[in-house]
């Protein structure tokens, strides 16, 4: 194992993460919140500090680096940055209990929002910013940033590429391949441009500055912090309708935007996943609403509008894993609720800022089965699966099944332990699923309206992995705590 | 497709069911209740002459028969059993709506005891015998019973293949392959003579003798018809222990009673499943029993000896999938019904009367999942699956993963549509986990003191499919309703 390289690229991980508090500390400072900017200060100081030890520990690293390199480098970085990077919260003393601190941190990063803190609008304005900001990063990833902007690792493809594949989310289904690196840098720069203008339409809109760019963060690394304590439910519906189109435009895979500046736009409408995640998104708003229509009236939306206007909303952010809410989704009819379980589950696209088992991976998992069922009828015929018109590797298929059960497994071992707390089975099962995929709020005791402060610390711990779990897609945190991974060989 | 084939099979299954009839009639017959015997003698009346009918025309019937036309009249097979099945339950007015006479039967049949009848101790005696006896010829299989008596389809070892491979329950591991028809016979006469000594246990401990004979075949085919509307809760503790052994004895894998039977105790010891079932027995009775120690006595369990013996019960009867049940445990904590909601969802060992998604796929799947994390560390490295010192087929665990898929799928699908219904989102999730693992009792409103009979015609048909579908292990139903099982070649 190359500890060293390891050891200096999370040493540039953290320096790049205490470069990006400098806005959150002028937040801090122009508020004249002593308390804060003291925090922040101390934040940075601390993981610069750390960053320039571990790097000189670490200088003459070697060359060698392959995928469990890798692994072990993303999986230790993400849980580096969450820790240190919960300092503000716990030091400003906004977030005095430290397990709630990293939660919150872990939550925001990993793009899930769920949150700990009771009410977010006495939170002081440079904290609150930096929760948003957290998402922002942890969306497109950390690693793929720090790939962008540093020439580390000189020009190895297989450097960049096991730091890729171990950080971005989705089977590699129609990756961009050559040039990973320039390609990063593509995609930071898609990213930015399409948050920018997310600004600025909640900006036109009426909503304050600071709001408006809290809001653009959480929408476009799909997390779903709210800086109100209601979310998103007191903006004007324009406001609301505008966040609907942007996380799902956030939810669709990064590579399509790449595909419409190369000017292949008819290939993005041809593209499988592209398809099935917008027509999921559909029927299941076309079909939520027609569920709601008995109930509309005792959840007091008054028009059909209205209702289309909600039910759009909550689909898009569950779908996207954002975790906005308009209404509380848990007063829904259980027919609502469970569409809104089963895209908890399911998540949006590959390569996108959102979380899930992803679109492209239920799509290789119904034509696997498809297969299957003809291999059972003809036991001799060999089939191959077409996505996108090319052939699918097979082992990107036998990965995908093992990422079910992996999935499956965490999600399962999760639930009995958080079903210790003394809480209601839909609790504990609704807060593994919505924190495993990077939702947010769940259903019952962790509703829209309610939040996760009342679980215990063993629960959140658990929460807390899951999270991270689910956005580095299990394999790097499950890697992490192998015994085998450490062994020499 | 071979239709007359599949046609005269059906005949021979129809002609079976209403032999199996007889008994029940005699009991109609020895109490004098003129509505059930007129009941009985019609449906046997009506299932002989379309048996005769069926035989007739297709009497020539070409020899050809592949896995297409095994999954066809396994499917086939079991839906018209289940149709004419019901006829006693409807003709005699006991079950008067039609569709809770198929839900029943189907519930029977697939053992899966969840039930629609509000007070089963007012049915008249040989319809309960009739309930419990089809639990007891589903269990094993009404096919294996077929080819272990008849000689249809003479010695050709593709048809028993393939009609056992569509019935028999679990991934092809250590299968007794040679001479599959007499290996038919020797587990059915295993499975009797194994009923037989369950009855005489139950007899011995003062149960009367029709109780016992009822339990006996709701055991053995791990179904979980209760003859009191309170299950088993009113029994001696004698009784209720000797029912948890022999639930779990009936969740072995039949192939260890075989080797036991060659004396080869000691590769029965050394079967991974058969170890990875005790293990999780045994661990799962202790959790919950330790779980209980606090609540114990609010739910009237005097002793420690007490919380022990309703934990192991339930335990058993959940892992097996027979839903018999001696105590509420949807009062029980929180993680003590999560413990058997993963117990419904995993089932038994794969080759016994059990359903669920089995042991010996749990097995296949953490080996698989534990190569592919290798792999991802190792790209090139290559590496086979042992299962009991045996190379495990790659077939077998492409399939035992297209199953996990095709499993999730339906769990999905039937969740949403049974979510339709004005119930809890705990009571539409557990009604289709305990339907579709053949348990029976879920929570909520389907709990161990509840039943079926609430919910709408639409999620009955629903919960009778996914009973069919658990059963049969998913294709064969899922070949049935695809339209290429249908299209010529």
């Amino acid at each position: 194992m190359n500890f060293r390289m390891i050891g200096k690229i999370n040493a540039f991980l953290l320096l790049i993460e205490s470069a990006f508090m400098i806005p959150a500390l002028i937040f801090a400072l122009y508020d004249r919140d002593l308390a804060v900017v003291r925090a922040f200060l101390l934040s940075m100081g601390i993981i610069v500090a750390v960053a320039v030890v571990l790097y000189l520990l670490c200088r003459n690293a070697k060359k060698g680096f392959y995928a469990r390199e890798g692994f072990v480098c993303v999986g230790l970085g993400w849980i580096l940055i969450s820790l240190f990077g919960s300092f503000p919260f716990w030091l400003s003393g906004q977030i005095p209990n430290f397990v709630n601190a990293i939660f919150e941190t872990v939550s925001g990063f990993t793009t899930t929002g769920a949150s700990i803190v009771n009410g977010v609008e006495s939170l002081a304005r440079a904290v609150n910013y930096w929760r948003c900001f957290t998402h922002w990063l942890g969306g497109m990833g950390v690693l793929v940033f720090l790939l962008a902007i540093a020439p580390i690792g000189g020009d190895s493809e297989g450097f960049t590429l096991h730091l890729l594949r171990a950080e971005s989310p989705g089977p590699s289904v129609g990756k961009l391949v050559p040039r990973m690196r320039r390609t990063a840098g593509i995609l930071y720069i898609i990213y930015v441009l399409l948050t920018f203008v997310n600004f600025l339409f909640l900006l036109c809109g009426g909503m304050p500055a600071f709001d408006s760019l809290c809001t653009a963060f959480a929408t476009a690394g799909t997390g779903g912090f709210g800086i109100k304590n209601d979310s998103l439910a007191s903006y004007s519906p324009y406001i609301q309708n505008v966040c609907t189109v942007f996380m799902l435009l956030f939810g669709v895979n990064f590579s399509c935007y790449y595909l419409i500046l190369l000017r292949q736009v008819k290939n993005v409408f041809k593209d499988e996943e592209f398809r099935l995640y917008w027509g999921i998104v559909v029927a299941a708003t076309l079909l939520i609403t027609w569920n709601l229509r008995g109930a509309a009236t005792a959840l007091g939306y008054t028009s059909f509008g209205e209702t289309l206007r909600h039910a759009a909303f909550q689909v898009s952010s569950i779908i996207t894993t954002t975790g906005f809410a308009t209404t509380d989704f848990d007063l829904w009819p259980t027919f609502s609720k469970t569409i809104l379980l089963c895209l908890m589950a399911l998540g949006a696209c590959a390569g996108s800022t959102g979380g899930g088992f992803k679109c492209a991976r239920l799509l290789i998992l119904i034509k696997a089965l498809a297969r299957n069922i003809r291999q059972l009828l003809h036991p001799n015929s060999v089939k191959v699966i077409h996505i996108n018109g090319r052939k699918m590797d097979e082992r990107t298929i036998s990965n995908t099944n093992a990422y079910l059960a992996a999935y499956v497994a965490v999600i399962v071992v999760s639930f009995l332990v958080v079903s210790l707390d003394h809480v209601s089975v839909l609790t504990s099962f609704t807060s593994v699923l919505a924190c495993m995929n990077n939702v947010g709020p769940g259903l019952d005791a962790v509703g829209p309206t309610c939040n996760y402060a009342g679980l215990s610390a063993l629960s959140k711990i658990v929460l807390i992995i899951d999270m991270l779990a689910g956005r580095l897609e299990i394999f790097p945190i499950m890697i992490l705590f192998s015994g085998r991974t450490w062994k020499r060989y």
